[in-house]
């Protein structure tokens, strides 16, 4: 294992499923159980030659796990410095330099780095909450960027994946399903074909509080499948389901 | 009990949660968890004044179902005469006249019988199938008409229901999770702001194959929730939710 600087607020956390470690910090960014989500429910090519891009992509945590997927070469784009730069030391924390590029970018400038049209998939993990003269947002700044559309949105993250993308090309997406209508409008209005959803469930019997989405490029219209329901607790435990993914083991 | 006659292909079934019975004919028409699970999920209001229309009424187990949460008049709208026919007839049965009326008529024709935008809901359990030159339909004319879209389609029914609804009146659909994107599309283009949407999933581990949607006529566009996952069999059992539904008793 290398040897990186920790900042005196950062620790470093393991997936324990696969023995992934992240340079996390809850003054800056922690990645969540949507990053861990996101990068299950992204259906990668194994191959080489993919090219793989996360966008907002925060301490890197989706782009780390993608490693273990696929042979493919993975690239984080994230706005905020401070972040990539805890991306890049877990990227040299688990020798994956060779698979695993950070770029710090603004996501609208994606096009500076690939070539139109020549990646094989996008996962995103992007800031939830939309910004009204009234929302409430959180006063850490790289929390509020992180969480709020403040440097982007909607509409920006999912015209850069389509102009990333290439015919057949694959978009993996988190968000809240109290955003959904309007993700499968900006999908539509982007040559983006919604495949696959997915409901993650906090309990049983309440309303779901996370969405995955994967949609192709140029694909047909129809054939939307809704997959199995995602439930997260049972009692106070984890379900089976959600054990496996975070510790490898049910 | 009222008497009523029966075709010789008509049976009387019972949901055995509320008594209702309703007229049914495998060779022409029978409700199914379709029916139970859209009335369910309804939420009508209960004042006598309230003005509740059930569009693709088939044999009007929807609307009957509904009789019981409601003190509001409710009328069925049913292209198929023979559909119409066992449906006035189960009316009969339950001696609800005084609170359900049938309608034999096109929807397209709903506004020859109410006046625009004075509904307070409308349910529509509509034909589930687009029909293409190359998709297969149901050799009986009564069963292809009533799940494929040859009498109406997607856009037809949630135009009838936008006209049909005051402001603040709802919308309450069952449908396929693949048509999903259509229907969020098509509510938007018609002044119907999605609130509530509900998958169910036949078993934990497959995917939907229903999705509940409730919509407000010019409600705001924010605030959608999706309600916990309903699955239907647990083994070779109902869950408790279903067997409740059906049964009334867990």
């Amino acid at each position: 294992m290398e040897q990186v600087q920790l900042r005196p607020d950062e620790r470093i956390d393991q997936l324990y499923r696969n023995h992934i470690q992240i340079i996390q910090s809850d003054a800056v960014f922690s990645f969540s159980l949507d990053a861990v989500m996101l990068a299950h429910f992204a259906n990668v090519k194994r191959s080489a030659k993919a090219q793989i891009v996360d966008l907002c992509a925060g301490n890197g945590a989706v782009g780390l796990f993608l490693s273990q997927k696929t042979h493919g070469q993975i690239t984080e784009v994230e706005i905020q410095s401070r972040l990539c730069d805890m991306a890049e030391r877990s990227v040299q924390l688990n020798q994956l330099e060779q698979q695993v590029r950070v770029v710090h970018a603004d996501l609208n400038d994606s096009l500076h780095y690939f070539a139109k049209e020549s990646v094989d998939a996008v996962t995103v993990n992007p800031p939830y909450f939309p910004v009204k003269v009234t929302s409430k947002k959180n006063p850490n700044p790289y929390l509020a960027i992180a969480r709020h559309e403040l440097k982007t949105n909607l509409t920006q993250v999912v015209t850069t994946a389509s102009d990333l993308l290439k015919t057949g090309g694959k978009l993996f997406m988190v968000h809240r399903p109290d955003r959904l209508p309007e993700i499968l409008a900006e999908l539509q209005a982007h040559r983006l074909a919604p495949k696959e959803i997915q409901f993650v469930y906090p309990r049983a019997d309440q309303d779901a509080n996370m969405v995955l989405i994967a949609a192709r490029k140029d694909g047909q219209s129809s054939g939307l499948k809704v997959r199995p329901a995602v439930v997260v607790y049972a009692g106070e435990t984890y379900t089976p389901f959600v054990q496996e993914l975070l510790y490898g083991s049910k």
